[in-house]
């Protein structure tokens, strides 16, 4: 995508150019998880990372069925949102000191990028059904259950023992 | 914070952390949401993104409550997240050309802000409760439950108004 070109003309290229930030998104995050799962202490949230980082790797593959079921170019575009939340997770991971007090670092970056993906996958998903895909719509929700059903679990884990250990 | 440093200690330390992300966070969204109220067409969006820019005044100033009573550094901490995601936000509405398919892009480009602000308000409701600030919690919990009915509004308005317009 030209920064200075109008790139987006269309509903439907503004369908696939969101498709394809989330590409992007859902990649960094496979590189990124893994760092994260490494960093972290309780062995409950090192497995949760690493349960997440194999789902999105699903969520990429799904993604890739929709580029092909939508005829549309399969490739992704810099996203500078989850590079922002990636960096600013590095940051404070490195400025964290104390094993628990990162722990609840570590689960507070991986909600945002929770978060980050709910917002975006909800915006498909809708998108989808109104340009009459409801078979994208369909696949894009799984996704779009997984990523709530994951920040349900991450909230439940830290409320229930990362925060308590923290503090 | 230094980048090199460990500065984050404690648990309070990592609270006061993400207030202060926060505080820039809300402050940077003051300085976006007018110029994506302006580039808005849809007169209910335009209001909506207008009415938003006044419950993110309170919203920091509710954050400079927060910091007296903790008796925190009222400052801002660059926050990589969201200057992604206004970034992410102005590279798409540059690259948009028709008024309606913008406006579609603008709701989705606020609805990432939300969550955005959803997730780190939501860790910060709890990390205050478990630090025994119920005080704060009930501050923060009222800019959150603002956050949620304003996402709740931007998708009752994207999927009755807007996205049928753009499509």
């Amino acid at each position: 995508m030209g920064l200075f070109s109008k790139d987006i003309k269309t509903f439907d290229d503004l369908f696939v150019h969101q498709l394809q930030d989330v590409y992007y998104a859902e990649q960094q995050l496979i590189k990124a998880l893994p760092t994260m799962a490494e960093k972290a202490t309780n062995k409950e949230l090192k497995q949760g990372l690493l349960d997440h980082l194999e789902q999105t790797r699903g969520h990429v593959q799904r993604l890739e069925q929709v580029f092909k079921m939508h005829n549309a170019q399969q490739k992704g575009v810099t996203c500078p949102a989850i590079d922002g939340i990636i960096k600013e997770a590095n940051e404070t991971m490195g400025e964290v000191e104390n094993k628990e007090v990162l722990d609840a670092a570590l689960i507070n970056a991986a909600q945002a990028a929770e978060h980050y993906e709910i917002t975006r996958y909800g915006t498909l998903v809708a998108w989808a059904k109104r340009l009459g895909r409801n078979d994208c719509a369909a696949l894009l929700q799984q996704t779009l259950d997984e990523e709530k059903t994951c920040d349900q679990k991450l909230t439940k884990l830290a409320e229930g023992t990362i925060n308590v250990r923290a503090a």
